[in-house]
Order: C-alpha cells, then structure tokens, then sequence
C-alpha cells in the first residue's frame, strides 16, 4: 500500500495544500436566506445578463472563478489545472464558463457531490507535485435544472415534501502548495452505494446511504471519530436524507451532534422560502463552502472541518427505465493549521 | 513551478505508472472492422442482453472492466481507484456499470477525450503516491448516443458525409506502481479550444484545433518532436479532422508523418462500412488503445507513442442555443521502458 494511502479509501496528502480562496456567486433566493450574507456577488437577474439559464449557469460561474482568482492574487495564467463540473447534460455549464480560461482542464462529474470531488482531486494534484496551483469548481441552477430533470417551469408542478429545491450558485476554490489556511490535510473517496432508491423525488433518501458510508469509512482509516471535527457538514442530504444520515449512525451507537450540518439546510430558510426539504445542486454544497464555511475557518469559528458533499448519479433516462438511484459520497478533511 | 511541470501544460511522472492490462469489448460492427482480431470481446447482440441500449453499455463496461481485471491479475478489491466517464447525460454509463464495483469511484468527463483524461488522472494518482493500482475506462454505444444526440434510429436520418460513426465500445486500463510496460511517461493536458466551429455534423473540424494545441505544446513543453514517436495517435478526428489537423502542423513547417494516425480511421474500413468520416464517441479511442494498441507496443511494433484523444464538449442544448463548439484534447505519452 503506498504510503499516503490509509485504510481502504483515505489519503493524508503529505503536503497539505493551502485553500487560498474560496468565492460564491448565487441568485436572489439564495441571496435572501440565512447566509446571504456570507456570498460574493448575488444576482438579482436569474438570466445573469444572457438569453438562456444555461448561458446564465455558465456566466455565473465564469464569474465566480474570476472573483475566486482575484481574491487569490492568482490569475487564471498562475493556475496549472482546473477541475469543474456540473448537472447539465455534458457538464456544458461548467465547460463553457471555463473554456475561454486558458488553462488546463480536467472535467468530473459526481453529480451534486462535483465540489467535493474536484476539491479532492485538486487537492492530490498539488500534493502530488503536479502543479504549484489549480482551482476547483462547481455550480448548478434551479432553472436549467428544473426543465432538464423534472418539468418545464411554465407547468408549474406541484412537488413532494420530500423533494428539494435546486441552489442557483457557484463556488470556486483555489489550491496552493503554501500559503494562507484552511489546508486540506484528507481525502476520503467515495464508492458507489445504491441502496434501492428508486424515487427521483427523495434525492436525500437516495443519498444517505453514500454518506454514512464515506463518513464512516474516514473515520475508521484515519482512526478519528465525530469528536475530533469541529463540523461534519454533510453536501446536500436536506431535511430527509439527515435524518437518514443521524438513523444510520445512531445503530452504530454513534452519535453526529451538533457539529453535524448541512449545506441543503444552511442555504435556505425552510420556514419562510418554501424549499420542503432543503437545497440541493452542485451549487448548494459549492456556495456554501466557498461563500460561509472557508471563511468561518479562518474567522476560527470551526478548526476542523470534514466537508462530504454527497450526489445521486442518475439521469432522466434511467429513471424512466425503472433504475434505482446510485448515490455517491466524497470527503475533504480541513484544518485551519497545517498538523504536525 | 513544481519539479514534476514542463513548461505549460505537460508532466513528467517521476515514477511512470505501469500499464498491467488493457481490455476492450466492442459491438458486431466494430468486430467486423480491420481491428476485429484485437478485442476480448465481441458482442453480435447490440443489447447485450440487456432491455435497453443504456443499460446495454453498462453491461459492455463492466464486462471490459471484469476481463481487464483478471488480465491483469488484480481483483477489483486491489484497485484504489476507478476514474471513468461515458458521453451519456449524467455520466451514466459508466457509474452504473461500476456501481457494484465496490472501489472509490471519481467520474470524469472530457466527451470522446474522456479514454485520455481518466488515463491522465489515473497515472497521476499512482504517480503521485495516492495508490498502487488504479483502473481507467470510457465506453459509447452507437444507439444511446445517436437517439441522444441526434435522431431516433428508426427515423433513418440521412448522416452527412462529415459526420462520424459513435462507436459501440468500452476500454479499460489497469495501472499499478510497477510491472509490465508500457508505462505513462508524461501526460499533457488540454486546454478548451473553441474555434467557432458550429456544425454538429463536424466534430473533426471541431476537435483539430485541440488535437494541435495539445500536441504542439506537448512537443514544446517536453523538448520532443514528432519523431521522437514512433506513433501518434489522435482520438477520434476522423477524415476531416486528420487533415484539418495535419494542415495545421503543415502550415508550422511541421509534417506529420506516417506515424500519425487516427482511432477513427482505424477501426472502420471507410471504404466498405458506411461509416463516412469515420469512427468517433467516448468508446473509439478506448477501445482502440485498449485492444490493439497496448499490446501492438508490447509486440514491440512501436516502442513510443502518444496518445492523443479528443472531445466535443456541446451538448444538443449548447447546440440548439446556436453555440460554437468548444474541442478538448488531451495526451498521454506510453514508452516500453522506463526511460533512464
């Protein structure tokens, strides 16, 4: 076993990368819940000045990286890599707001888990000597993602309690092998969990089961338990797929306190801003990293921090084939001081 | 810069990760082409037993990623990693190909490049010391892809004469730390080139400018030329894109010679198999590499070669929204034996 290598899907990055600046770009809801805020740019416009949703996608998330960029001091030029995705049908918002950039460009999908993955493949990218910087990326929107999974918005369906509401943002980080904290110390990666799942309306049920892996799994090769994090924030399980998520633990005795949260739930007020069960999209656990958590850190409100963003990897077509939902968990440990 | 960059976008591995395995399944069509005898598997069913042509190339995959696996004597459970991508929405083909698979999964999407950048990520993460055995993979399905991207198939669209042939493949590539060459010696990775081509029914002109941005840089980055290979192999250009591509090289006093060649003129006889500019998808350079090429090298045929797929990365939402298409190209350099 190769010596970053602990346990079955951990590695401790030996030079752990600093997180030299995060940046969220959302729409007007997103703006007007609970950590609005905590985001760098909020866009009244849903259309962000283009035609279409999809083009708007795009626009706000080539936005966000020149704001993440700027915050940085690094222009995209001092970036070896980018690793970006998103939900739209061949990762086209993601491809299209980077492909002016002139850098490098690695595309992942990992559904709404997308941050959390091209954050841990960013991260080894550096810890591997591979480059001296690289951003990570994501972003989703409710509107593109409404008619491209579900219906168009004109119909105006009604949807299930246990459904979740699409966050319009973007989040950008950018890695570098030294400099100011948080610095990615772990990353755990996630298998495949599919659990039978087969409502396209319970996303978080679907999820849970990736999650608890994961989580569970780092804490068994790292040998740290819940206690040793300040916050466990889980990408986008909402009001449904916690619940699952502290069930599943609790069998095992183990108890997520307070220090466990959730993107889904941070980013909206459920009482006021009709989500039912919460946020979800690459753009959930992306904005709120990048907007609220990373600042949080070094405001030294959490030292510790593991952030799961969790994804469902299916599509409209395997849906309709009466397939079961995959779903995926990937984990990045941070650490406001590099650890001895 | 970090010690492992050369110049712009090219790293040189400081460890080059050994090719265990390669294995290749592909349709009845494909098995009846000039690279027949190559591949471990061939399937005269386009279902693969399977009710649905999604569901068909998840089968195909797993059935290549199983028989690479034991080709290269290491069981699923001695992998650390799996990097696969498919150009289906969501990425679908390949996550629920591998769902059961039981490894840490990081989908990646580079469309018809998709062969290149998990071959790129994985060689990395061995390289860089995140693990000892890592599988990369790609697969298309002519029907999925055409009812997807283009027309229902009893429609019988005319095709025109610049359009490409998705091939009916999957490729699989088992890395470790040491053992058996070949062995992935550097890896460049592309930039987003889009030269406003807008026509979907020439992904070659498309793609060329990328395939020429790749490897020029890839020759400037690391001090080689064209020579230096006794092959370079382009993903999926096609007709149009290979002297698109070879016109660019041309105009620089650079002629690519008969080492250059293409997987999309390779698998098809254009001549006899209806296939027009020839072959492209995800599944083509794949199942190329992953049949014929690995153990050409290993027959000693050619000792150095680069291997170069590429992507369109639009969608038929980007399309129909009158964008250009933005082309993605990425290298992987294989050489028998370690270089000193």
């Amino acid at each position: 076993m190769s010596s970053k290598h602990l346990g079955k899907q951990t590695v401790r990055l030996s030079s752990p990368p600093a997180v030299l600046a995060g940046a969220a770009v959302v729409g007007k809801k997103e703006g007007e819940g609970p950590l609005g805020a905590c985001f760098d740019y909020i866009s009244d416009d849903s259309y962000f000045g283009e035609k279409t949703w999809e083009k708007a996608e795009s626009n706000m998330l080539k936005r966000c990286f020149g704001i993440a960029c700027d915050k940085a001091g690094m222009p995209p030029s001092s970036l070896q890599y980018i690793f970006g995705g998103d939900l739209l049908n061949q990762c086209t918002a993601s491809s299209f707001a980077m492909r002016d950039s002139q850098v490098p460009y690695f595309g992942v999908y990992g559904a709404c888990s997308t941050m959390a993955e091209s954050l841990s493949l960013a991260a080894m990218a550096v810890d591997g000597g591979f480059c001296d910087g690289a951003a990570a990326l994501s972003c989703s929107h409710f509107c593109s993602a409404e008619r491209q999974f579900r219906f168009p918005l004109e119909y105006g369906g009604q949807r299930a309690p246990t459904a979740q509401w699409t966050v319009t943002g973007a989040g950008t980080v950018i890695l570098a092998k030294s400099g100011q904290g948080p610095y990615i110390t772990h990353v755990t990666t996630g298998k495949i969990i599919d659990a039978g799942v087969t409502d396209a309306n319970n996303m978080g049920a679907a999820m849970a089961p990736a999650a608890y892996d994961t989580i569970k799994t780092h804490f068994e090769d790292t040998g740290l338990s819940p206690e040793d994090y300040d916050l466990i924030i889980t990408g986008d399980l909402g009001y449904v797929g916690r619940e699952a998520l502290l069930e599943l633990f609790s069998r095992d005795g183990v108890k997520l306190g307070t220090n466990a949260m959730d993107c889904g739930l941070l980013i909206f007020d459920r009482e006021t801003q009709d989500v039912h069960a919460g946020g979800s999209g690459c753009g959930c656990s992306a904005s709120v990293l990048c907007g609220m958590l990373i600042d949080s850190m070094r405001e030294r409100r959490w030292k510790r921090m593991l952030f799961a963003a969790t994804g469902a990897l299916m599509s409209t077509t395997s849906a309709q084939q009466g397939e079961s939902i995959p779903g995926i968990c990937h984990a990045v440990a941070l650490n406001l001081e590099v650890p001895c």
